[in-house]
């Protein structure tokens, strides 16, 4: 008997997705540096939920309607926020029970981009081993959405994905079939012992590390320090379990 | 003394070109299954000049007015041609001196985006070391576009961009950038040792293999087998060694 698993797939950038999109209804949307791992993050916390939403301007309507706004821009706070994408900033205690309206260079385009699909949830190194055992017991077609940048790739997207694509194949319940995804899970093996090291050429840590945010650079490049999955429901990003909790009861 | 080197790039498809081709006016193209190494052959064996097109409309209208005309779409010749992108048949001793009109899936699309350029070369693993050398002397800014597979990040493409940029960044007199590029010279570094094994998994050669295409993969896989080095001059493509010859005389 033939059967047909599942696929699990990488899109290199938000310009690539409808190349790579049909088929898919389960997306994976990842900006390691920084929105996604801050994301996560918040979510681990106890922020509520995380209103991702296209524009500065946007932004800043929530703001003046006396909304926790965030917004980033080419790497830094935009002027008139207090918040940017630093992971290290959702921490606060401040923030638990809080809804958060975010807007960033690429993460939450791309989160945008992906709202159609009936599930969208949030990756980073962050979650890795959290999210690949949840996505391996979906066993839906898995399309892998990388943020890069400015619709560039980007490396530290691309081994995050490769990441997710190495465990879930690792089930034996899955396939991949597209070179993207072949290309992402072998820089993902070559660059796990030492992702640091490994991205000391990545163009992105070159940027934030002229913007002293080494600190930010070395939490969002450790795996495994979150078990959250922000999942978007309703426009709003929530934590997973809360929702699979509500479909239980 | 500070001084600017020049830069060596990698794009990984023709839908990311605009992201990446400013300041850049010399463009390698590659689509290495198979239209630029077809190309490349072509050149080498003595055919005069291969007029890129886009469709295979205009491909039949130069058909109908007596041309050589090649067209392929989906790995196969197209109905209406004898001839296709297959590198072997380009090796014919009746193309001598003869200019053909050829269009491909990916690769004469990629040619003809980048037509508005300066200078436009075509690469393959089959002219590697040759055109290496050639870019080296260039010391110009140098953007490789890899065609892809109808937009989609491709494996083959991707070790042969890596296979020019490791060995231009090897003269020591140029810098490279992008993500892209690190990624690219990270997976040929990776698969030169055996590119065909390293392939096994690419989505083309499993689509060629399904053609029975297996000597025109083999011969698109060999690096170093020809010298020859196209060069786009009036929306033909002609030996670069021509062109060479007419400027210095």
């Amino acid at each position: 008997m033939l059967t047909i698993k599942p696929r699990i797939e990488a899109c290199f950038s938000p310009r690539e997705f409808h190349q790579y999109e049909k088929g898919f209804e389960l997306i994976v949307v990842i900006d390691v540096l920084r929105a996604t791992s801050a994301i996560c993050t918040a979510i681990e916390y106890g922020v509520k939920g995380i209103i991702p939403v296209d524009s500065v301007e946007e932004a800043r309507e929530y703001l003046d309607k006396g909304y926790i706004a965030a917004a980033e821009r080419e790497g830094e706070i935009v002027k008139g926020f207090t918040m940017g994408n630093s992971p290290l900033s959702y921490m606060s205690p401040d923030l638990i029970g809080q809804t958060i309206v975010l807007t960033t260079t690429n993460g939450t385009k791309a989160i945008k981009m992906a709202q159609h699909k009936e599930t969208v949830v949030i990756g980073s190194l962050n979650n890795l081993d959290s999210l690949t055992e949840w996505l391996i017991n979906q066993e839906r077609n898995t399309l892998i959405l990388a943020s890069g940048w400015k619709d560039k790739f980007n490396l530290e997207d691309t081994i995050c994905a490769g990441g997710l694509i190495d465990g879930v194949l690792k089930s034996g319940n899955f396939d991949s079939d597209e070179d993207s995804s072949v290309a992402a899970k072998f820089i993902f093996k070559s660059a796990k012992e030492n992702i640091f090291s490994y991205l000391k050429a990545s163009s992105h840590r070159r940027r934030l590390r002229k913007l002293n945010l080494n600190a930010d650079v070395n939490y969002c490049l450790t795996p495994n320090n979150l078990t959250a999955i922000p999942i978007l429901k309703n426009g709003i990003l929530v934590p997973l379990k809360h929702v699979e909790k509500a479909v239980e009861s």
